[in-house]
């Protein structure tokens, strides 16, 4: 009964707050109509993953995306446009790798792999041993180096189905990727092979950053993704044969750092030009697909959010600046950079938007903020209720306006249905094909609503 | 102000709700993880879809289906399966269809077409005419007779991408397809050529039913639908040659109507047996893709719910009935069947819950219902958040449900993220491999929590 009332009041309220905002209504609604009937966003993105493609820090690609984008924001009469240099890390591929199961000798199955980012190379003539295999990093004291020395550990942890948001599941078992090499080589691992973060059984491996943490140079071992499907098939081998061996060739190499950019662009406030509202996303992808999702469609909504200000000359109380961070996936250098100048001009932002869960459906934001900034927030979801915009939580933000924690009244990021997001991630299939034109326009249109009530309303 | 007070008010709920009723919080998520970990909604989908494939009413694929449904039905200790027969519309495509634009004598570009449902079939030489372009029938009377007569009218309105929902943006342009060779007929027409009711451009040709109302058999007229792609090369081509002509050549047919079944099951209630609780779907589908989506997923999620309520050996106090809905695609004559049989045997159906939405992740529900059960439903809300269901609206339920207006408390429909559906409807593009499992198994754990909500707390 109790709830009845409540729900009855907060209809009214809705009611309520429509009539008394009805120009706040009708802006949100061009933002809407505008990204869905003459959006760029799906265009600049065919650019971005079909022309540049893959984009990972310190490769070619990445240097033409920087060029690409801060051409696109010179053409957008925005009031400045200009890059920040940032040292990033240089970590190349080289040759695609190469895997095999040996279930006796000369009797070899292929299987996928890809080396995890960071990772050293094989011999090069490759490396085969025994395979032991984990669910885990807590798994590999119990066996202890007599099981494991010298052999290959199998880190075949899944991601776990019952839990209904994708995130929630990728971060319980992200660790067998990023430290799974370094505990293992501690125990006397020659390499590891690693299940990949994908829901979905497929023949596609995953890659992802990997750390050695403070191994030393001599003690570190290779270490590689390898597809749901063949993680599935070398365990189903390995209970019939645990005496099988496994081969892994690959090449890739860490070179010393080198020299790339933010790109920031940015509409003057009429008002508080000294107070920021920044969007952005991060410029760099992996190299296996062309980066659509992760995070192609972040910077195409970022960029379209400005574009959408700028639609009839609308001019903004506060500054809203765009930052395509540099190096999101094997560093943060670019958001440290950003992080480090802001502090540096004591600068003040009010909000700041990220959008790095891939182009879907979106479905609200996640906050990092006070209470007080988050009620004022929670009012304005009346607004969004005809877009279906309706997760508004306090659970983080995104990992680079992360590191603006202390410089900013709001940190959030735009939430997207989390469904299919780990199929592609890391993968070949984060290609631009994998795109949906209308759930990647109402992304960019969700931030550029958000980005408009924090303008407009303020968040005090 | 007012506002915050209110959301506060609402938490403090939500809060004291999960509290009061622990039990039915567990037996949902149970409801949810066994969907999402062991679920049999995804394999049964790919047996129907890929093993039975699509199955329009009357054709021998409908028939496999139902007898594959009815096995799988009595291996699932239900307490009753069985079928009830109707008649059926019988319309065969016969050989696929042909078109193409003659710019000149003898110069033509193939366009991809497929009759609608329902049509007739062009000379078996096939048909050569000029073309009229209109945006909807609303044209055809400004045109009149003089510029219609002898041609073929070519329908080319729009989906409007400025709707954020799919459903509304097809509720506003389905009326060229479903009428529009009637109304052209009156004019002259020779045949009509409907633009795909699709948001994308690709070449996928969109079927779906037409109907020729009280026009006499010798004034119809062929009607295709053709790809949006090829509509709008045929829409420019005509701007620059307005004498161009259309060629197609399509041989559907008409049958009589011809017995098919509408398959049943349902568990026995403990206390108020005579109480039905009904899940459904419909089980036929279009001939062009293998009917994955539509409505395949609904077919398979209904059973589901059936299986996930069984699960544990619980025991529902009403009876849930499922039934799956044969011909809702050209006649509804299932759903009228069902629903005379219903008024005669005087049923009282508390619920009535249909999906046919698509496979895609769940948003919430749509109801017809009064507003003192729609309040009772939206105090349940608080339980499926934990699952992202977040929409409950008054608008409409499901075709097939709908015909229980007056003998059931509530009418609902699943409601889905709208946003791909239209790119499949219909069309080739509606296979089992656009299917998300995950999408799929959380569409049925939220059927079946609606459905145990209802039986254990009732509606009134």
């Amino acid at each position: 009964m109790k709830i009845k009332i409540v729900l009855v009041s907060l209809c009214f309220s809705i009611y309520l707050n429509a009539q008394e905002n009805k120009e706040i209504v009708n802006q949100i609604e061009i933002l809407y109509k505008e990204s869905l009937t003459n959006g760029k966003s799906y265009n600049w993105l065919d650019r971005l993953s079909n022309q540049i493609g893959g984009r990972l820090s310190g490769s070619l690609n990445a240097e033409r995306a920087i060029q690409w984008a801060e051409e696109e924001l010179n053409s957008l009469s925005l009031d400045s446009v200009w890059l920040q240099a940032v040292m990033v890390p240089k970590w190349v591929r080289g040759t695609f790798e190469y895997a095999n199961i040996e279930s006796s000798p000369g009797n070899t199955i292929n299987v996928n792999i890809c080396a995890l980012g960071g990772s050293i190379a094989t011999p090069s003539i490759g490396l085969r041993a025994n395979v032991v295999e984990v669910k885990g990093i807590d798994n590999l004291a119990q066996l202890g180096e007599e099981k494991i020395k010298g052999k290959i550990v199998f880190f075949n942890g899944t991601m776990q189905s019952n839990q209904v948001d994708g995130f929630d599941a990728y971060a319980a078992a992200v660790n067998q990727r990023y430290s799974g090499a370094a505990e293992a080589a501690k125990y006397g691992a020659v390499a590891v092979i690693v299940r990949s973060l994908n829901f979905r059984l497929d023949n596609y491996p995953h890659t992802g950053v990997m750390s050695y943490g403070d191994l030393p140079l001599n003690k570190r071992i290779p270490a590689a993704a390898i597809s749901t499907n063949h993680a599935e098939l070398l365990s189903s081998m390995l209970t019939l044969n645990p005496k099988l061996r496994f081969f892994i060739k690959q090449s890739c190499k860490n070179y010393p750092d080198v020299k790339s950019y933010n790109v920031i662009a940015q509409i003057k406030g009429s008002e508080s030009p000294e107070n920021i509202i920044l969007v952005g996303a991060h410029l760099d992808s992996w190299d296996l697909g062309d980066g659509a999702h992760d995070d192609g469609a972040g910077v195409v909504q970022s960029m379209e959010v400005l574009r959408l200000l700028r639609f009839k000359n609308f001019r903004p109380k506060n500054t809203i600046r765009l930052v395509l961070f540099a190096n999101e996936e094997n560093g943060l250098m670019g958001a440290k950079a950003y992080a480090e100048s802001v502090k540096k001009k004591k600068e003040t932002h009010l909000l700041a938007l990220e959008s790095d869960t891939g182009g879907f459906t979106p479905r609200g934001f996640s906050f990092d903020t006070r209470d007080k900034y988050f009620n004022k927030i929670l009012s304005w979801k009346p607004y969004f209720k005809p877009y279906f915009i309706h997760l508004f939580e306090q659970k983080g933000s995104g990992a680079d306006v992360n590191l603006l924690k202390g410089n900013a009244m709001v940190l959030a990021g735009l939430r997207t249905d989390s469904q299919r997001y780990f199929t592609h991630h890391h993968s070949e299939m984060d290609t631009f094909d994998q795109i949906n034109k209308r759930e990647l326009e109402l992304g960019a249109a969700t931030m550029a609503a958000l980005v408009y009530l924090s303008d407009q309303l303020g968040l005090e």
